[in-house]
C-alpha cells in the first residue's frame, strides 16, 4: 500500500480532521518538552473512541504499520516520540478523554485514557475523594500514560505506585481486539491478572483505553513541614521516627541538596529560604490523614520533639496555611525546572533499598565528582521510597555540551554504583528509548527471553512502540 | 523412557530418600484435607534446593513429564493434587524451608517457597514486625503456594493481597531455567513485571522457588470488638463509620451470620455467645496500630458512638484482653470447620464490589432458599473486601449425598447473582481443577485467549500443573 492510500485508509476510518499530515498539526506530537526527543511521522491518529482505537489497530495491522500510542507527551525517556524517517504512525489518545463513571461509595473511577490526571483530582474532590498520584506533569499528563510507564510520583510512600491504584483495564491488541478488563473488585482470583502486563509495558504491549482507578479518602488534616539537617542518614533516621509515630500517615518523605535549595531560591519565582540559615541538606515531609479523631499536629509535635533529642534535626518549620504548604511543595516540585537555568543537566532515576539511600549517596556524589571535576550533584526526590533522581548540573562556567557529551559516562559511573546496592536503574520513568541498550546489561538473559517471548506473544508483527523497551 | 528408568532417573537427581514411590510414604501429598481432591502419582519429588527443583525440571522437560507442584496441601480447588492415572508427578516444596535473609530496617526477609506461613510470622516478630498474610490454615500453609494463588485473608482490607505484599520472586521455569527476580526495591520500571504473572498462576506458569516478602511496623495497640447488627446493610454502613474514623487502621471488618455464630457455640470447644442476646448478623472489627501516639480505645469509642446514633448496632461487646480478643477470632476462623458437624455444605468463594456485598447477599440467600428449600445459608467471611464464603449446609435431615449431588446447580445460581453485581466466582482460592470449565463462562474468549497464549509461552509443553485453570 502506498503512504498516499494508507492516509486514505485511516481517513476512511477516523474522519479527515483526525489524520493529522500538516506538519503544523503534527508539531506538538513530534517533540517533548525538553527538546530531547525529536521525530518524524506520516500522520498522528486521533481516534475518539475505543472501536476507534480497535479499527485503527486492525489497520495496522493489515498492513504492517508501526504505531506510536501517545498520552500527554509528558514521558522522559522517548517512549512516545516516533523515530525519525521510519514511518513510525503516532496514536494519539487525548481525544478519548472521558471520565466513564464514579462510584463514591463504592470509592472507584473508570475514566478513559485521554483524562488529563488534573481533570481525575478534581473530580474526586466533588466526592471529597482522592485518587493520590501526584506529579510534577500533573496538568498535562493523561492517565493512559501514567498506567502504561506505572508512574511513581510523591505519594507512593503512602499508596503505592499507578500499578497500586489500577483495578482494571480496557485494552486495545495489537490484532486490533478489546480486551474487556474493566473491574472493580478487591479481590478476584480467576486466572492470570492480565492488566499487570500492561501496566508499565510502555505501550508495547497493548494500548490502554480505559482504566478503573481506587480513590482514597480525602485527607481532613494535612502538615507540611520543611527541615533542615546535615546528611541523609539523618533523613533516614528522621523517616523511621516519623514512621514509629505517624505510620501510614506519612504521605511525603522528599530530599532536597543544599544546591537545589539554593537554585530555587535564585530562578524561581517568588521563592526563598523557610529557616534563617542554610543547611546542607532538607526535607520535606508531610503527614495526612482523613480522620478528624487523629491530632495530626500533636503527632507531627512528637515526631520533632524526638527528633531534636535524637539530634536528627537541626531546624524544621510546619507550614503555618495552605499557601506555606504549597510554597514548600512548590520548592521541591520546581527541582528539576530551575536546574535548567544553571545549564546542562546528566539525570538519572535511579532506586535503592531506602535504608541504602544515605551510602548510595556518600558513594554516589563522591564518584561524579572526581568524574567531573566541579560538577554540582543535585539528588533530590523520592527518599521514602529509596527512589532519587540523581540529577548532576553541569560546573559553572563549561561548555554545557561539552558536558551533556559525557552523560553515557557519567551514567555508568552511576548505574555502577546502583547496581552494587541492588538498585534500579529506572525506578518511576521507564525505558523507553532512552535506556533501552541498558536493559540487557541489568536483566539476566533469562529475564530478556522471557520478556522477550511475552511481546511476541501479545504483538507477534512488533507493531506496537517498536524498539522501545526492548 | 520406561517409568521405572524415569524413577532412576529422578532418584539419581535427588537421592532415592526424595523419591517417594511407596503408597504409605505419597499417601499425605495424594488427597487434601477434606478429602474432595484424591490422585495417584508414580513418584513425589522432594527437591532440597533451587538447583535441585531446576535439575527436576530439566529432566521432566526432556522426557514430557508433568509435574504438579506443591506446597502445604492446603489449597481448596484441588490445584495441588495430582490426578488419577495421568501420570503427573508431585514435585513437593517442603524442603525447601530456609528463610534466607531477614532485613529488619528495609523491612524485608527472603524466605524459600516451603516456608510454613507461622514461621514467617514468628521470624518478623522476633524484630517487631508482622508479616500480615493471615488466614486459617497458616500453620501448615507454604509461603510458594500463597503466592502461587495470591491468597487473601483477613487483613486484606488494610495490606492488600498476597500479591501487594510480594517484592520479588525467584523462580524456576518450565525448561529448567533459574528467573532469578528477588528484588527489595519499592519502586522499579525496568521492563514488564514479570513476578505478576506467576503470582496467582496456581503453578501452571513456572515454579516458585523463593520470594522476597514486604514487612511491616507490629501494632503496638489492638483493639478487637464484636458486634451484633440486624442487617448486612447496617454492616455496611458501620464499615463507613469504622473507615471514617480509623481509616488505614481498621484492619479486619468479617461478617458472620447468626447461624454460623449458633454453629460455633455448639460444636466449638469453649465457643460461647459473647453478648447476652443473639443477633440476625455479626461483624467482628479489628482496629491495629504501629503507633503509641494514637489512642486506639478512644478511636473505637467514636466508632460505637457513632455507630449507636446512627442506629447501625444493637449490640457490641470490646474485647477486654488478647484471651477474649483470639476467642473472637476463634469464631470467625471455626466457621468452615464447625459446618462439617451439620452435615454437607455447597461452598462459594466469591466477591462482588464492597456497596453490593448487602444487596447480593439479599438476593443471594433468598435465590438458595427457594432452590433446596430448608437449606441453611451461611455466608462469612471478608466484608472489607467484598468477599464473601457463600457456604450452606444442608438441610436438617436430609442425605448428604443428595444434597451435595445439587452442587454445580446450586453454584449456578450464586453465579449469576455474583455476575449481576460484576464479581467473581473465586474471590481468593482460585480455580484449580474446581473451577476450570467456569472459567470459560466468565472471561471473554479475548482474555481466554490471552490466558493460553501466555500459558503456551511460558510452558510450551503443558508440563506445569497441566488441566489446572486453562
Amino acid at each position: 500500500m502506498t503512504p498516499e492510500s494508507l492516509i486514505r485508509a485511516f481517513q476512511e476510518v477516523l474522519g479527515e480532521a483526525h489524520v493529522l499530515t500538516e506538519a503544523a498539526d503534527q508539531a506538538p506530537y513530534l517533540v517533548e518538552w525538553r527538546d530531547r526527543f525529536k521525530g518524524s511521522t506520516p500522520m498522528v491518529l486521533r481516534p475518539g473512541s475505543t472501536a476507534e482505537v480497535a479499527a485503527c489497530m486492525k489497520l495496522a495491522d493489515a498492513h504492517d504499520v508501526a504505531i506510536v500510542p501517545q498520552g500527554g507527551n509528558t514521558g522522559l525517556v522517548g517512549g512516545q516520540i516516533p523515530k525519525n524517517g521510519e514511518s513510525e504512525v503516532v496514536l494519539s489518545l487525548s481525544r478519548l478523554n472521558k471520565i466513564r463513571s464514579v462510584d463514591p461509595l463504592g470509592r472507584t473511577m473508570t475514566v478513559e485514557a485521554g483524562t488529563i490526571l488534573q481533570t481525575i483530582h478534581e473530580r474526586a474532590e466533588e466526592h471529597d475523594l482522592i485518587f493520590p498520584l501526584t506529579l510534577g506533569a500533573q496538568g498535562s499528563c493523561q492517565i493512559g500514560g501514567n498506567i502504561a510507564t506505572n508512574a511513581g510520583g510523591t505519594a507512593v510512600l503512602s499508596y503505592g505506585n499507578t500499578r497500586e491504584l489500577v483495578l482494571g483495564l480496557e485494552v486495545v491488541l495489537a490484532n486490533g481486539d478489546v480486551w474487556e478488563g474493566l473491574r472493580t473488585l478487591r479481590k478476584d482470583n480467576t486466572g492470570y491478572d492480565l492488566k499487570q502486563l500492561f501496566i508499565g509495558s510502555e505501550g508495547t504491549l497493548g494500548i490502554i483505553t480505559a482504566a478503573t482507578l481506587r480513590l482514597f479518602t480525602k485527607p481532613s488534616a494535612v502538615e507540611v513541614a520543611l527541615c533542615g539537617l546535615d546528611s541523609p542518614h539523618q533523613a533516614l533516621s528522621l523517616l523511621s521516627v516519623a514512621q514509629k509515630h505517624a505510620g501510614h500517615m506519612v504521605t511525603g518523605f522528599e530530599l532536597l541538596p543544599q544546591v537545589g535549595m539554593q537554585f530555587s531560591v535564585k530562578h524561581q519565582g517568588n521563592a526563598r529560604y523557610p529557616m534563617s540559615e542554610e543547611h546542607p541538606w532538607y526535607v520535606l515531609l508531610e503527614l495526612s490523614c482523613g480522620s478528624k479523631d487523629i491530632d495530626l499536629a500533636s503527632l507531627t509535635e512528637a515526631i520533632f520533639e524526638e527528633a531534636f533529642e535524637e539530634e536528627l534535626l537541626n531546624d524544621a518549620v510546619l507550614a503555618q496555611s495552605t499557601t506555606q504548604a504549597d510554597d514548600f511543595w512548590r520548592l521541591r516540585h520546581g527541582m528539576s525546572e530551575v536546574q535548567k537555568c544553571e545549564g546542562g543537566s546528566i539525570k538519572h532515576d535511579v532506586s535503592v533499598p531506602v535504608v541504602e539511600v544515605p551510602a548510595f549517596l556518600d558513594e554516589a556524589i563522591a564518584a561524579v565528582e572526581a568524574f567531573v571535576p566541579g560538577c554540582r550533584p543535585v539528588p533530590f526526590g523520592h527518599m521514602g521510597d529509596g527512589n532519587i533522581h540523581f540529577n548532576i548540573s553541569q560546573p559553572v562556567g563549561v561548555d554545557k555540551q561539552a558536558f551533556l557529551a559525557q552523560w553515557d559516562a557519567v551514567n555508568e559511573v552511576v548505574h555502577g554504583i546502583v547496581a552494587k546496592y541492588g538498585g534500579s536503574i529506572s525506578a518511576e520513568h521507564g525505558i523507553g528509548v532512552l535506556k533501552r541498550d541498558l536493559l540487557p546489561g541489568v536483566k539476566s538473559p533469562v529475564e530478556m527471553a522471557m520478556m522477550r517471548a511475552i511481546k511476541q506473544t501479545l504483538d507477534p508483527k512488533g507493531l506496537l512502540n517498536p524498539g522501545r523497551v526492548l
